[in-house]
């Protein structure tokens, strides 16, 4: 028997002064059972999705989730981690439970603090997330810098649809009170080498990297015959996982292969195409990962991913909206809670409370979380089970 | 439908020179896949145990398993981390896949690179699995000296017992070509303070403690429709896992609760009692944990463990030999490896392929896994479902 998303729980992502990697796990999971109406005793397994890799000293954090409320001791509780990735991989991880019959009330939670080191210091823990042994040292801007110059080398340069891909992903935020970012910092902005937005890996800009951010979000999952208890539900029409080589000289940079693999198999798992998704949140880390994304997708052939913007396909309003949320590079990238913030979102516009992001009459929604650049994949195809 | 595991591979534990994080990883799922006679083109998913929280710069490890065989390319691979009970939270995501329908070939690796670190630098990363709000700073020799005092307190000292425990897993590590120190140092070096057997924390002496380890082990599940397949495989009766609080000063320290939670659970779930078990690997992470983890089994009631010394209940020949491998304290302690070692160790008792270590007509086997001090606990009850 298969899992829905029945409640859910989301901190404002940014510069969260005051909160640790606890307190944020803790008022995400509070938030979630409060408003599945799940009482803690009822929670059979707690799923963390956490990177960490030396951002915080908490290196055993699963555990901290029991500090939410004393029912939660004695329950089984696991971090799963795929870099960015890794709050899917702890959804994953729990719905997995649920349907081999271990546990039939699950609470998930991403949580990730960041924004109290030094931008150096963030960079060297996130690179981490790199082939140590042959790309040591690299950060993941440079990561991305050699994927975007490969591919302008093959396409030629993208640079203003990078700038485009920043300026709506910047707009988008302006609807949600969650995010890290809610200035219209505009296209000229984000297509002008400046003072203000420097190259900060050739060709990306600073406008062309997410943010650095402290955030958590959960999702309380139940088994689908427990659906009649909840006021709303949202369910997978398919989720899939696909993991590539670690190493980038093992891998095309200028085509997202694992990406692609993964919508593959969640469309043919949905029994679905691109053209049947209402809006997408997609892993815009860098503006280069969601102009590939959208050639992984299906949207547009090898090199044509800029078409999706020039006919308006992922804008408000277009055929299919990509990252209304803000994505990663205005609502925040706090990377362990982002895989779970997506599924979160993804889950309010099925059910209609997606407030001023709100997409009219979705009824399919996408999500895909990214763990390095390519490397560690995840699709699911959502739809409402029970409308509130 | 469950699992059971058809196959495995475990590297030699100890100082091993010229290897890496991945080349252990690669080198034990090589070698479970050809124990197992399963090709790389036929893993539906890879769950890898692994803690790292700073002991190597391959912060996103999961996909380094992708690295044993070209056809494990696109093969969902998720890490899973609990500390030192990591390999544990690996196979039991494993299993839950393959219960879920999720996959039916399941390759889990554990694994761990240590010894090219000074030892503080050793005690520094595993810091990290403490509650760093409250015991930022405090290695886990001086946790579990504090477990030790604080028992030793309530109950009277148990230095002795200590010392027995440490001797007899010496001298079962003889038995076991795999493990790091194959010397049987005895009794009286153990129990006794000198230059070359310290106090590390008092009441704990060096001998009181496990190994700093490289090492990996992996194994391979598949669902039990598949056994006929197989040469030999070995099911799950029970599997249970308990998390307790994190911070210390929320646990009784005389006494392991959590632990003693994942015993009761899996005895219900196997039907059986402690006196049902023809063996037990269990975690000597520090001596005092195996004297308290006799209790937390039901070998004894609380502050009686010593009498399963005296009596002879755990040694070797006796009614439940516990350690039969040598233990953390000989066999090797590489930390993410460790929980998945133990069932390896377990199925090849429960197969007849344990070597010298072998229990005769071992029928059903006990594997307790612990992350922390009592926090993340793990408890399998094996047995053989198909023999060699």
């Amino acid at each position: 028997m298969d899992a829905s998303i029945v409640g859910w729980g989301h901190t404002r992502f940014g510069r969260l002064e005051g909160e640790t990697l606890e307190s944020l796990i803790v008022g995400a999971a509070r938030e979630a059972l409060a408003d599945a109406g799940i009482a803690a005793a009822q929670v059979d397994g707690i799923w963390l999705g956490n990177f960490n890799a030396g951002l915080v000293p908490d290196g055993f954090a699963a555990s901290l989730a029991l500090q939410a409320d004393d029912d939660l001791r004695f329950k089984p509780a696991t971090r799963c981690e795929n870099a960015c990735a890794s709050g899917s991989a702890a959804i994953f991880a729990a719905r997995n439970a649920i349907r081999a019959g271990e546990a039939r009330v699950a609470l998930v939670i991403g949580a990730e603090k960041m924004t109290h080191l030094a931008t150096a210091e963030v960079a060297e823990a996130l690179g981490h997330a790199g082939y140590a042994a042959q790309e040591a040292g690299l950060t993941f801007p440079a990561i991305f810098g050699r994927f975007a110059a490969a591919y302008f080398q093959k396409w030629g340069d993208r640079s203003a649809a990078l700038a485009q891909i920043a300026a709506k992903n910047h707009r988008n935020a302006l609807s949600n009170p969650l995010a890290q970012m809610r200035k219209d910092v505009g296209f000229a902005f984000c297509n002008t080498v400046s003072d203000k937005n420097p190259i900060v890996a050739a060709p990306l800009r600073l406008t062309d990297c997410s943010l650095v951010s402290d955030g958590a979000a959960a999702l309380v999952l139940v088994a689908d015959d427990m659906l009649g208890d909840f006021r709303r539900a949202v369910g997978f029409r398919a989720a899939a996982q696909v993991n590539d080589f670690l190493p980038m000289s093992r891998r095309d940079l200028t085509a997202f292969e694992g990406p692609a693999q993964a919508f593959r198999r969640a469309y043919a798992q949905a029994g679905i195409t691109v053209h049947d998704l209402d809006f997408a949140e997609v892993h815009d880390c860098f503006t280069i990962a969601e102009l590939m994304l959208y050639e992984a997708m299906g949207l547009a052939p090898p090199g044509q991913g800029a078409r999706a913007l020039d006919e308006g396909w992922v804008l408000k309003g277009g055929a299919l909206p990509v990252n209304l949320s803000g994505g990663l590079k205005a609502k925040g990238h706090p990377v362990g809670a982002t895989g779970v913030s997506m599924h979160v979102i993804a889950a309010r516009q099925l059910v209609g409370e997606a407030g001023d992001m709100q997409r009219q009459d979705a009824a399919l929604g996408c999500v895909f979380n990214m763990g390095g650049s390519g490397v560690a994949n995840y699709c699911s195809i959502l739809e409402a089970r029970k409308a509130g």
